[in-house]
């Protein structure tokens, strides 16, 4: 009988092994798969979704993870395998406290929808969705209910993807910031607007591909490690340390489409690549979470993707290889189009101020909607208000508004969105850290090399994987619990230099 | 509780998926995995074979099949729930009968060979694998010990790939086969050998893959239910009936290599995608046997695409794709170039003729080694012997001796080889019976038209899966059983004319 900490991980290879399985299924199904082949490839994932669910609520697995707790001195306090046991701990009980009719409920609901929804949206139809949409507001209470004690019906919905987080957390962060975004929006947009029409030339696309595989290989993605293939929706995804891949949508008429796409991915790709090898097949492998998560894709997107210092260098590069499309627009004209803020519609498309106006959007309507003060019939209404609210801006339609996001439509109504905006604040935060430890780091960036700031990454985040909590992640690499004045700072600065507030 | 044959269908779906999971991770390593990736892919694809026996091996589907066997009545005798509990009996029992830790030794020693071979055979050293194929020849005896009451220890090994067949029938086919083939060889081998330097030029891959794209369309692959993409070694692999997809070898200086090979695994994969949609994820889903298989393959490469009928339509469209390196060669040139026959030293070169001698050299060989009439370090010297004996040309190392297949180095030493012939054999009769069912075939392969053919065979052999054992498909398709004369008479038409005989 092998000890019960060597069983635990020996159970744990098999759980992971079966989701990596199905995350390559799932690959191919994005970007190789003929079309044939998708009847049989849904029968597949959800034969091995199921199985690694049964692998994980095993009651076996559950007495293992009672014996190691018991032990106390079985890990050592502080231990990687200490973590481990916690980790394991925080999957098991999530996947026992739910009844597998439940979730197998759930998953049948939210495939229905989300088909209902791919013809519902391109047809403005929102009556098609809305009774769907009830459904998976109830089912998202129920989900939420399953987890009893806490002060809001979306904090377990927000626990899964950004432990540690609250409902009351989020409301006082996100209103903060808020409250500095809004005039800072207003400020900027009553000037004229950047003219960004340099990017929406026609960029032959396999050039675009030759262009952005430099970039993210000088960022450190690494290509004996990693792909880049094409699909419809971009993602990130990983089955190894060792195998991480990310997919491109490019556009041959909308340059930055592609491009910062491809950064943003491999922002993604850089943490779960850098994350501790020993940690593979554990409940320590991956990302600790979608905040965290999202703070690499927004620092390598933006926070370097779209700076000056980083242009002046990548500039001219990028001028060799569209002699004729950029030959004749300066930097700074460059530099001022992919940095354009506006009022739009769609938060996939927005500038790196707005965005977060959109998530609080969709954020505080999941809320309402969860405490039931927002009916799901008034949502187009009540979406059309807040963007002429927070916006100045009204959707003529339900296409570019409320089913613009295929969120609500796929999963639950709740913890979805706080990811992004948790993800811009950290990207900045984590990026003070570093240069604060490496003052070099600009300079570096400046000249193209990015491995003072890689490293830093490396060594203070990616390693980590989910040895320690988002909460105690953030403080141990910045010195400080999550903090929105780097992210104010940092926009302040680039914004108040490019239109001159 | 659900009745013994849903039940068993239902299990056997779990059993489907698993190993259609591992069979996109294998295609996946072979195809677009980055270099890094492959030690969790092994472990991955180790975990999915290991679930999939064990689902297999579950007594409770034991008992379902009992429970369905003593019930003569549940399934209609000759119906194709009959044959589903026939062919599932037959998977059981020999799952059941080998203990898992043979498995996994076994498994576990093939692995370690193949990473040897694939060293070894580059460095000419045989040496290195001695051992390693010693310890392959006692583990191939065992395994056939797990199946008491065989004539011959290749028995069971034989008829796990080609159900039905025994040594003591292989050898009498196979003997019978030879004593024509060796005369012809010698006759065809003394004239002066046709030119075959047009095939040598530079042809670039890109336009090789798309005339090779359009032939196979042709033949009735199906882009929309499949794919080819490239890999070092050519394989088929079915994911279902919806997605069967090739991959080719492509070389700049060599047409015939992935021109061949696509059709040739566009064979096997017109077998699969034909299969009856409704045995998907069940036992009778796939293929029948290794020799079925391959008379797919060695039909569609070889009876139909290296046939002069062909090519009369074909090769007007292949100048147009390479003008300059075929518009000055004659159809009649090509034509004897690609029907080359020559004493040569490697299998997968060989030409159709002497392909054959090739696999019974392997065959005699290996029947031996497991009599314990031949030793293993012996095996170098008896493979060059045969080759003079019976092509006529000794290798000088080897590397283009001994090394060169990966069979004996990556599975048993028993069972691998006899279905090629088996494939040319049935080949030309399935090809017979297709004829004298429909007699316009040939005139309707002359003008470019597939589709009696390829009718004939999907009505006949691929709808059927495994539904029928190979011995009762080869009698119903046919009329016969197994049967060389129309494989002799075949060559002897076609070679006959080529070499004015």
């Amino acid at each position: 009988m092998a000890d019960p900490l060597t069983e635990l991980k020996t159970r744990w290879q098999t759980i992971s092994d079966l989701r990596h399985a199905a995350a390559v299924l799932h690959w191919d199904q994005s970007t190789y798969m003929p079309p044939g082949g998708a009847a049989a490839r849904g029968q597949q994932l959800g034969t091995l979704t199921r199985l690694a669910h049964e692998h994980l609520v095993d009651p076996r697995l559950g007495g293992l993870l009672d014996q190691l707790e018991r032990n106390g001195g079985a890990c050592l306090p502080g231990s990687a395998d200490a973590a481990l046991v916690r980790a394991a701990r925080r999957e098991f009980d999530r996947a026992v406290k739910v009844p597998a009719r439940f979730v197998a409920a759930l998953s049948a609901h939210t495939s229905a929808l989300y088909d209902t929804w791919t013809r519902a949206r391109p047809a403005d139809d929102f009556g098609a969705v809305r009774a769907g949409l009830e459904r998976s507001l109830d089912l998202s209470r129920e989900l939420a209910g399953y987890f009893p004690g806490y002060d809001h019906p979306a904090d377990p919905l927000i626990d899964y993807a950004d432990h540690g987080m609250t409902t009351a957390a989020l409301r006082t962060l996100f209103g903060a910031l808020r409250a500095q975004l809004v005039p800072l929006v207003e400020t900027i947009t009553s000037q004229p607007p950047p003219d960004d029409a340099c990017l929406r030339q026609e960029f032959p696309v396999d050039q675009q591909r030759v262009f952005g595989q430099a970039l993210i290989r000088k960022f450190g993605f690494d290509f004996q490690h990693g792909r880049q293939d094409e699909s419809p929706h971009p993602f990130m995804t990983s089955f190894a340390t060792g195998d991480v891949r990310i997919t491109t949508r490019f556009q041959l008429h909308e340059l930055g489409d592609g491009l910062f796409s491809t950064l943003h991915e491999a922002g993604h790709a850089l943490y779960e690549r850098g994350v501790n090898p020993a940690y593979d097949r554990s409940p320590l492998a991956g990302g600790v979470s979608a905040g965290v998560h999202e703070s690499q894709s927004r620092l390598w997107e933006n926070v370097v993707g779209r700076s000056r210092a980083f242009w002046e260098q990548a500039y001219p590069e990028l001028q060799t290889v569209f002699p004729d499309q950029l030959g004749p627009v300066t930097l700074e004209t460059f530099y001022r189009a992919i940095n354009r803020v506006e009022r739009s519609l769609i938060r996939t498309e927005a500038d790196e101020l707005t965005y977060n106006l959109h998530v609080m959007i969709r954020f505080d309507l999941e809320l309402a909607m969860l405490e039931g003060t927002l009916a799901v019939g008034d949502l187009p209404h009540a979406w059309r208000e807040r963007y002429r609210t927070d916006l100045g801006i009204v959707p003529g339609n339900d296409r570019d508004g409320v089913l613009q996001d295929v969120h609500w439509f796929s999963g639950t109504i709740g913890g979805g969105f706080q990811g992004y905006t948790l993800g811009n604040i950290l990207g900045s935060q984590f990026f003070q850290a570093a240069c604060a430890a490496h003052p070099a780091i600009p300079a570096a960036i400046a000249g193209g090399r990015f491995e003072p700031l890689h490293g830093w990454l490396a060594d203070n985040v990616y390693t980590h994987g989910c040895r320690y909590t988002p909460t105690e992640l953030v403080e141990q690499a910045t010195g400080h619990p999550l903090d929105i004045a780097p992210y104010l700072g940092y926009l302040e600065t680039k914004f108040g230099e490019l239109y001159t507030l």
